[in-house]
């Protein structure tokens, strides 16, 4: 049965949001591990995700509400993610950002792990990274010893500095985090932030590459804004092909 | 329901160009983005192209005839790609060509990025790109701060430009624009220009490559033509076997 | 017909068994070779293996038990893998380990043949990678003109002495193989050894990655422990859906 | 309808022949270019193979039985493949070989192009590769302004003398053909060609490879000789799980 509050939201973000967790499994963006939420629109200081499972599975009954500082809103509320501090204080710290997709995406780690390579913006599907995406080091919180999860509000607190004001924030060793103004654009964030890790690994074999100039990473970022929609159906439709939604 | 103007082409070529849409992207060629279009064999001062959407769902009432300065034929037309000059700028420019497949295929991509990397015929299959693949850098129309989309006449005609003779035209941080003397070798292109790539890439990586002699690309890419329904009937029949067609 | 040892154990297990056949395979860590045991929890003295078979069609009825020392349990017992020494001599020498998944997956051969590159943890995924991987060379024990394969109690013994208390051994110019505490976990080692193997190598191109310290190799892997049944039920969901299981 | 000729030969084989072509397709060694044949058994003097068209579409009819100088055997023969002197001149020379499968297999392609990289044994399943393959460069044969294609007995026999008594040669700008003493040996060759190719590469970046001894190379490629049919079986099934069979 679905969490109670959850239950209230809005149905056609919930759709997304279930939708979301099959396509980002899908596309290879998420494997048995990683999550995606969206910020409850009815309540601000609280979002919707799934309970702790494989996104692939995830369905609307699966799906729960947590406070910012990651306590699940509804008494008995099932096993929540370890990591749910992650969506909980980029909530707390970005007030613009209403939907957060966290990754192990596989040309991503490659990124997070040598400090010379930066992930920057490729192409003009990738003009959301920006400038180039900042690195979380987990072990200058939670010193040399820690599992390298982002468990407590504290851990939360220090990602979110790391991301800033970007809408990318790789973390060292695990993978990354994308945020966005609405849920199909943190979707279609992660998605494109791997797309472009893997060209970027390629081009940077073949000598140097060019990047976006910062104005063409912002008008570029804001041309495909506007046809998110279009991925949006495809993927839908391919999950449904797929028997996965 | 179809486009008026289109109902009244050549049925084959219609089904061909709905064809041609899930092919380029069951082959990976295209995904939510990229078009593919024949000029029109009734009026060579038109082409036919779907409207703006995800080719992979592309159907004949999605079709649409557009004139070549990026007017759609009829009233009432759809939404159009916002990139069409970059096909009725090419046709403009170029009498011979009769279909035009835009990419952002992603073995293509690095190529475009580094000035000292040209994409070069490396095996029989892709002879059709000559001497190399020319690359379009948008910056030096739009300036700086373009939002990389070829959205205006003034940028189709610098395109077309950057295209002059050849087969394939690399558009630097976005992809690729092959033309064809036909719909069928304009698909064939598009998908070996990216196994190309990919191909290249690799080599670059080993050593110094044997690229196919002028001699070479022009017959190897002659003999093929002769070939393409060969993989033409096997791309039918795989989107088929997908419950693509 | 199951084998009459191999009816009386575990049930769960042996389901567990047959699923990992197919998951291996499923993944890409198997193909038409590799192999996956668990001892028996009824006999610490043998193990449970397929017959000498392709992983992927493999089922209960193909299950076999082998003794430490390689010969099966039953009378007309069905052809054993040849490498079935692999298996016995490290339940052996390991009282500790419950499961042995023995591939050739891919991404892992190139670190088994150059010397200069030690598989490291680089990702809290593969903790259990801990300080880097030995690898197992062969000739040392059977001489330059052997045929690669584990084919005998004393080369198994070999193999199990490379493997000392690691979690994983490469073998060079061959593949690798990893052990776990119970099956679940040795599958999960094998599907992100040959991750972890993909990611370092393409860090290694771009540059001197940071790992794992030794601190979060074991921290992370502890906590990726208690994960494991969230993979295994994603998994398993897979290999039903492709009509596997 | 099949061949008159070919209706008299071995159903095994015609079978095997048939699952050949859709194998090689299935694991990408083939896409709608490549071909397969086997030597009549019941004359040497002739070799099966499809009439000219995509390999994954073959079914039994589609064979025809060809002389070794290229000669269709039957009157009203369909069109056979232009470069059926690639089979026909080595079984002209090579009285042991009785399969020949021709691709473009992907990963093969730079090592044709690379004169300081060969394609030598790195795992024991590519045993078969010897102390390295040679390279066939067309031009040698056919001068600078050559369409690639082995369309004469002359360029076949070129071919021939390149592969020598190696069981693979590398066709530069093109692709390799392998040779085999039985169609299901030939099929494997063609498939860990490829594999070994992916892998040495990926080796080749890492450092300095140990390949297989010329004592191990032999005796692994008899070892994987005596298990082709648990390859096969797998592969068989594969293709009619996906329908292709």
């Amino acid at each position: 049965m679905t969490d109670r509050v959850v239950a209230e939201a809005n149905p056609a973000l919930i759709e997304d949001l279930v939708d979301a967790n099959r396509i980002l499994y899908h596309l290879g963006v998420v494997d048995g591990f990683g999550h995606v939420s969206a910020r409850d629109p009815n309540d601000p200081s609280r979002f919707i995700i799934s309970r702790s499972m494989a996104p692939a599975l995830v369905t609307m009954a699966d799906l729960m509400a947590i406070r910012l500082d990651g306590r699940p809103v509804s008494d008995n509320a099932p096993t929540p993610y370890l990591e749910r501090f992650i969506h909980g204080e980029i909530y707390a710290a970005r007030p613009d950002v209403v939907a957060v997709v966290h990754s192990h995406s596989s040309a991503i780690i490659p990124f997070t792990v040598v400090p010379t390579a930066t992930l920057k913006p490729l192409s003009h599907m990738s003009g959301f990274i920006g400038d180039g995406a900042p690195v979380f080091e987990i072990r200058d919180t939670a010193g040399p010893n820690n599992d390298m999860l982002v468990r407590s509000p504290e851990l939360g607190r220090a990602l979110a500095k790391s991301l800033g004001a970007h809408n990318i924030v790789l973390m060292r060793g695990h993978g990354s985090t994308v945020v966005g103004f609405n849920l199909r654009q943190a979707v279609y964030r992660a998605v494109y932030a791997e797309v472009n890790a893997r060209q970027q690994s390629e081009a940077l074999r073949l000598g140097t590459p060019i990047y976006l100039t910062p104005g063409e990473a912002v008008e570029s970022a804001k041309a495909n804004d506007g046809q998110q929609d279009r991925s949006w159906n495809l993927w839908k439709r391919a999950i449904a092909d797929k028997g996965l939604a």
